[in-house]
Order: structure tokens, then sequence, then C-alpha cells
């Protein structure tokens, strides 16, 4: 007997139909003899069509309440929360739906993107003990206590709500039930040769989702990282041929390091062509610069992504590159020209057409020259290195655009990342 | 400076243009300096819409758990609230949108129907005064605050909302916003010639809403007659030319019999084709007889509406006649069959192809000979009566439904409510 969180996603819960065949997988592990809690998104398109409204209820302003936003679009997981709770009773499954404001899941009063705070476990622990209730949780939003106003969590937000609920009632594993069937080491439709990875570390899987493997919402993998819960991501729709003779389904178990027997030296290769590389030339080598060029964009709430600012070689003045999302690129430009007598540099060199290839694994810290290799195979192939930066699990490359393809294949064969037939 | 609650209907609020044209109405009574508060209802079609995805949901059951059903059907109105909410808002007029548990509106226990036992104003009450901020209200929806899980009030239930908060508030008025622009002396349909009332009493008003006339939901209207709430019921979509020299719009006022200076004898004619007659023959004329009938009849759940039952002749037997929901009428047979034995009678004659036809009007207390108007009126166009049943303020006759138009529009004419033209 365990105890389960098992989250499925607004694809996994698009319609009635795949409604009960998530609900076919919830009766299966309570036949099974285990406590199960689930947590729902909302049918998939329902959030669009909630946002949706909302912007176009804008005419004068630009932008909503987010407060107001947020009692509408939580409106979607409500509806699959107790549809799915229908449907299980349908089944004879005990169950019952809890939206957030019920259980409650506290948060913080960040409208829109709001923390999970706290969640209370006991009431949900007492029933799933004492009367074996499945308790379907809506995902994504929560509760700001003092202000007793509807929260929700942001895109994607349900992973989180799922791995807070798993903390809170100490669940054994937290089921991830999405429309892919695990992590790969790298995007399947760039590399054929991806292979599914049987375990990650939370650490190696942190990197991943923040470099667009859109599998997990990062803060998902952080709490889960932070409250040491196993998270399990596998597809909702396997067929019976996937399952192994142990009864084991095709999926990514996210861990500790220590769980992982036989760690690779690189776990993954993940790329993004959504960038835009800023560079400012000559600028003057002092204490404060970086603050100058960073504040004003933080300012206009530009997420920026690689920092690179070598030793100056003179004393006097360096370069300094970052990136910044393609879509914020010309109002990051805009920032930086405006700040120029605050920052003092000689002239930009910009370029959009780029792309940040990573390579992530938590056995680089025991190996050196991992990042060499790269560099002397990507070399072979004449694919010029813009910029580098390195941390202890991860190393990032800058190149041009045109060679995203090239040089992931490149560096997935390199690391013995490919699987024998594609 | 008056304090005002303002309830929008399904079709008022339809889409965002409509939402939006509901705003404007908001605004002019928030810049004529009125105290405002809004209860709004689903978007038309989204209630809809969740109650066949809860009946959808079910493959092996015969009903869902009302709780559930409840949670799935009140997202709709969170979601018209919150909308409201920021296109005020875009109109620069300080809104807040609440949930049913948000205020909190308690309610009884019986999900899906439930009735509202308490609804707090007094931190509404605080806002409106001291901040101007109008309330934007989800109705329909409740909280039964021992279970913590939310309820539903039925169909028609914002109604009963609005006029539930105006009491809470001491609101001057509740104004109902629809899509007819107030109540008709008889359905516009059927008697071209029908008039808007400008005035009607609530007992009128009680004994027109639970025949059918679908402009207020009867409960709404008990609550505004308990309270002394006026409800003014007027369109959402009137014209500048409909607006009268004083400013006034169309609609009509359901007040206390006193505010009402000219009381005409007969108010309106309400009729119904959605029902069956059950006459039972040669009953057992003793006490006990009638609870042997409708005892089985309420247990299964089926509305008796007219009941009739002359004195026995002979002191042995008598007949009784009552009417039932077309839709029930199967039902309501198997019943009384089932339970002839506990009953004893001689024979059923049934007739489903009927038509009940009933004058309303406070003047018939003080009028005497009302009722035999139209028994002449109906005898001189041949038209037979079934049965007839009186109270104080209305009259119901049962007659072949093939003659409904013709009865109606003959009594409409015979008690001088015709207007001059149609």
């Amino acid at each position: 007997m365990a105890r389960l969180v098992m989250k499925f996603g607004g694809t996994s819960v698009a319609d009635l139909d795949h409604i009960r065949n998530a609900a076919r997988h919830i009766k299966r592990e309570v036949d099974a003899g285990h406590e199960v809690a689930v947590v729902v998104s909302a049918m998939a398109g329902t959030t669009d069509q909630l946002v949706a409204w909302c912007e176009a209820a804008l005419k004068e302003r630009q932008t909503f309440d987010a407060r107001e936003y947020d009692a509408v679009v939580a409106s979607g997981e409500q509806v699959t929360a107790g549809l799915l709770a229908i449907i299980l009773q349908d089944m004879n499954v005990n169950a019952r739906s809890w939206q957030g404001w019920q259980l409650p899941i506290l948060t913080s009063n960040a409208h829109g993107s709001a923390r999970v705070l706290k969640v209370d476990g006991a009431e949900l622990s007492r029933r799933l003990r004492d009367s074996k209730e499945v308790a379907v949780i809506a995902g994504f939003q929560g509760l700001h206590k003092e202000t007793g106003r509807i929260t929700t969590l942001g895109r994607g937000g349900s992973d989180t709500s799922a791995v807070a609920v798993a903390a809170a009632i100490g669940a054994d594993r937290c089921d991830i039930y999405t429309d892919v069937d695990g992590v790969y080491t790298s995007d399947p439709r760039v590399v054929p040769h991806a292979r599914r990875l049987d375990k990650i570390a939370f650490e190696e899987m942190l990197e991943l989702a923040s470099l667009g493997a859109k599998v997990m919402q990062v803060r998902s993998v952080e709490l889960g990282m932070v409250h040491n819960v196993r998270i399990f991501v596998r597809s909702s729709f396997d067929r019976p041929e996937d399952i192994d003779p142990h009864g084991n389904p095709p999926g990514t178990l996210i861990c500790e390091e220590e769980e992982i027997v036989e760690q690779q030296m690189v776990t993954g290769i993940a790329f993004s062509r959504d960038e835009a590389q800023i560079s400012i030339r000559e600028v003057e080598d002092k204490p404060g610069v970086a603050a100058a060029i960073f504040g004003p964009l933080a300012e206009a709430s530009i997420n920026v992504d690689m920092i690179v600012q070598n030793v100056s070689a003179d004393g006097k003045t360096t370069d300094l590159t970052f990136t910044v999302p393609a879509a914020d690129y010309q109002r990051a430009l805009d920032v930086i020209v405006k700040a120029r007598s605050a920052i003092g540099y000689a002239r930009l060199d910009c370029a959009t057409d780029i792309a940040k290839i990573s390579v992530i694994g938590i056995g680089m810290r025991s190996h050196a020259g991992v990042a060499a290799q790269a560099f002397r195979a990507l070399a072979e192939r004449a694919i010029n290195i813009r910029a580098i930066t390195t941390s202890e699990i991860k190393f990032s490359l800058l190149i041009d655009a045109a060679f995203t393809e090239l040089a992931v294949r490149t560096l997935h064969s390199l690391y013995g990342l490919d699987k024998a037939t594609p």
C-alpha cells in the first residue's frame, strides 16, 4: 500500500472520454490498495478561452485586475475536478472534489503567478486513511488567506499544486500523467535517436525544465527537490503492450541523485531558438556597471538568461554579452540605449538569429573535460561558438541558429545518448 | 442617492458585448450617485453545457452526486462575475467580484435546489458606503456552512440571490434586467393585445410566476414579499426612445398591494399546456384517502398542482381529480395503479390533452362574481370546463387544450386587459 498523488494535465482531461480514461488510471491504483489524491488541470483549451475573454474584456486599459483574472481562469480546474469526481463515483470509487480555497492551498498574493505557501494536508490525510476517499483537487489555484481571494499559480501551475499536495500528505510518489511518456535526452523531433530517461536527478531536471523542455513546470521540480517528492512522468495514453513484464509503464522518475545507480556523464541536450543576443562593447570596467545594465532590464520585467563577461584585457574596458527572450529583444535594446549614459559603452553588437545549446549532466562534476569534447566536436563540423557559460552540472553555448539541429545531434552522439534504433 | 441591487440574467450577459451593455447600465446608476450591488447569472448556454457534461459523465448510475454537480455548474456565474468586474474597472468603475462562498451566501444543504438561509451584508454595506465599490456577485450559488461545500439554488436561482442580497443590505430596490421589458397581462405570443403592467402586487406575481410566467423565479418573489424588497423588472436592451420624459424606462414594479393605486379587478391571465389530468372515480369517502393518494406521489417526487374533490353525493364515494406535469404523467399513473388496493377506487379517467387557464387579481377579493363572468363567456364560445379550483386571488379552469388560445383571449378581453392597439 502506497500513498500516491496523480496529476492529469489539460490534454489528459481534454473531454469527457479523456477524463474517463484518467478515472480508469485512478481506479487501477485504488483497486491496488493505494491511497490516492488527484490533481487536475482545466480541460485543454478551456484556460485559453477564459484568458481570451479576460483580454477581450479590456477596451481602455492595458491590463486587467489580476484578482478578477484569477477568479475567472480558476473556474476551469473546478469544472474538471467536479466532473472527474462524478465519473469516479460512477465507477464506484469513493471520491470528492476540492477547490483550492476548500483545502485550502494557501498562496502568496501574487495573483496570476502566486507561490504556494502552505497546503493543509491533515483533513486530506484523514479522509485518505479512514474513508479511502479519493481527493480530486483543482490544480493551478489557491487562496490568499488575508484577502480571501482566489489566486492562480501561472501556466503549468497544476504540476506545482500536485507536488505541494504530495509533500503535504507525505505521498510516496507524485505521478504526472501527460501526453508524453517521459523525459527525453533531447527533443525527439530534432534528434530521432533521442532516448527516454528512466531516471533523472532533480538538479538535472531543473536545468532541463528551465531550458524549455516543457514536460514540467520549473517551480514544481524545485518544490519536489526541496521536499524530496519523487516525481514519475508518464503518459495517460499508454497501451497494454507498453507495460513491461513487471507491470511498470514507461516513464521517467525524477528523484534524488543517490537513487540513480548508473549515472551518465551527460543526461540531456537542450536547446532554445527563442533568444536574442545583446553584446555591449567597451563597457567601463568598474563596480556598478552590471547593476546599471541589469537593473533597468529587471524593472522592465525582461528576463535575462545567459550573461557572459570576460576579464578585462586592459583593465579599463570589457565586453558584456547577455541573452533575452526574442519577444523582448526590441524592448531590451530600447532600455540599454536609454541607459547608455548611465552605463557608458562604445557600441552594441546584437544578433537575433542565434540558438543556445545546453549540455546537462550531474556526471560533469566528477568528469573533467566534458565541455572540451564538445568544443572539439563542434569545431570539426565548422560550427562557430559565439559565447560559452558553464555551471556545475551544465554548460551552454551560443551559436548561429542555422546550426542548431546539427549541433544538437552532434553533441547527442558525442556523449553516447543515442539509442540503438531510431 | 439610493442603494440598488441590479440583477442580469443569462441572456443579458450572453457574451462580452452583452456584459459590456450590462456594465453601461451599472455605470449609469453609479454616475447617478447610487450604491450598487450586482448579481449575475452565467452566460447564456453555459449552464446548459455544464449540466450536459455532468449528465454525460454518468455511464452506470442514474444520478450524480449533487455536491459535485453544484461544484461544476456554479463555475458559470463565477466567470461572468469576474469578467463583469474587469469590464467595469475598464470603464473606471470601482468593482470587485464575489462568489457565493466569499460573501458568504449561506444556504441549506439541499444541493441543486438549496434555500438561502443568510446573507452576510455587513462587509458589502461597508464597501458600498465607504469605497463606493460595486459588488459583482455570482448568483445562483451559495455555501453550506457545515460541510464547506458549494450549493446552487436551482434554475432561475440568481433572482433569489438578488432579492436575498437586496434584503441583506437594505436596498431601496432590486432591478431585474432581463430580455423582456416587464410583466404582461398574458403571454403576448398568444394574446397580441397583452399589456405590460406598470405595477403588480407580490401575491399576484407569485401566482403568475408559479403558473409559468417565466419572468421571475417563484422563490425570489416570495422572498421579496417577506422582506418587502421592491422588485423592478426591466429589459437590458431598451432603446433611448423607450425611456419616458421623466427618464423612466419601461418595466414592471413588483411591490406591496398598498403601493398600487389603481387596482384592477383582474391583473393577468396565465395558462399552462404542460399538465395532465388524472381523475380517480368512486374513491371511498373516508379519512386518509387523500393521504393514500398524494403520499406515494410525493415520495416519487411528483409535483401535484390542481386538486379538485367534490362533496360526496351519496356519502359513500366521491371523485377526485388532480393534475401533474405532463412529463410525470406516466409515472404518476403507475404510482396510482400500484396504490390501488390502499386507495380503493372504481376506475381512472385520464387526459393529457388539456390546458389550465388561471385568472389572477387581488381585486377579486372585493369583487363578487368575477369567476361567474368567465364561466358565462366561455360557455358562449362552447368551451367546456372540465374542472374548477379557486383561491382568494385566483381561479383556475381545466379545459381541452385545443381551446387554449381562444379561452385566454376571451378572458383577456372580458376583464378589460386588452390594450388599445396590438
